[in-house]
């Protein structure tokens, strides 16, 4: 894959951290001799998971969710970070419990995708999931999660929406439809 | 668009900070009388540029750059802030022309993408770039970026690639080829 060596790293530092969050500094020499420092997010290595789930074969449930980094409700697909002992399909079918209300019987992996690399350890699986049958699961949202269904058939509607942008979903669904043939 | 009136901001400090980055705590109420404290990172409010250059009507030119979060190297798009005074086309222009030494007379935008909303405002305007020209303009990496062509008759291979994984990439690909019908 890669053709070069990966930068030696010198040293690490934590430089900042809050209750959640910790900044690392990172002295690194690159192949060429070049040193420099960067910074990153100290990932929690727990990866995350995101799920498209279809309700029947045409229609997907999306869910509208507060996103304090742009203050704006957002659309999306149900998604969160795997707890501890939890495979990827384990925590996806948690999650769908937790903020849809449903299991599925049948869970298709997608790809795992990278957020920023540059700064993140972020590793997310994507799913689709289908045979869905209620089960609720209680959540930690400050509020009950909105439920938005969507046919398969008003997708160019979904793609056009100023609040379905994050790249995760859209890779998400893009996926799912170059799989379908649509 | 969004049903609900979005939370009220009781406050917000600052709770950390690096060279480069901060972090913020934002104490909300939701519509429903819950308060919760959330984190996230104070953006630059810069916004960013990335672009999906081609090189005749069948080869697209991607770099491939060492990522500090992940520790490796990672296949993607030429991508960049925007710099102060500049359109998200200026930047995109001027990012080829440092990152891959082309111009381009013809820039379509694909879509805005944003990345993790809970914990982001990062804005990043995706781009097709046609008809390119050589012109170089300096960077300011550390080490020469490695430039890969790729036919879009060999899109699944690229798709499977362990190092393309960055969501904001995977979006502007998939994006391309559902504009083009592929």
């Amino acid at each position: 894959m890669a053709s070069r060596q990966v930068p030696k790293i010198l040293s690490r530092k934590l430089v900042a951290q809050s209750r959640l969050l910790k900044i690392e500094a990172v002295d690194l020499r690159f192949s060429n001799g070049e040193q420099r420092q960067f910074e990153r997010m100290q990932g929690s290595g727990r990866g995350a998971v995101m799920v498209v789930p279809f309700i029947d074969d045409e229609t997907m449930i999306l869910i509208r969710e507060y996103a304090a980094g742009m203050h704006e409700y957002q659309l999306g697909f149900p998604k969160g970070l795997i707890d501890p002992g939890e495979s990827p399909e384990e925590a996806a079918q948690r999650e769908l419990k937790e903020e849809i209300g449903f299991g599925c019987e049948s869970l298709e992996r997608l790809t795992e995708v990278t957020m920023a690399p540059q700064f993140f350890q972020a590793k997310m699986t994507l799913f689709v999931a289908n045979n869905l049958y209620p089960e609720q699961l209680p959540g930690d949202e400050p509020e009950p999660l909105e439920k938005v269904h969507w046919k398969l058939a008003d997708i160019d509607q979904l793609l056009a929406q100023p609040d379905f942008t994050e790249a995760r979903s859209l890779t998400a669904l893009l996926m799912m439809l170059r799989n379908k043939g649509l």
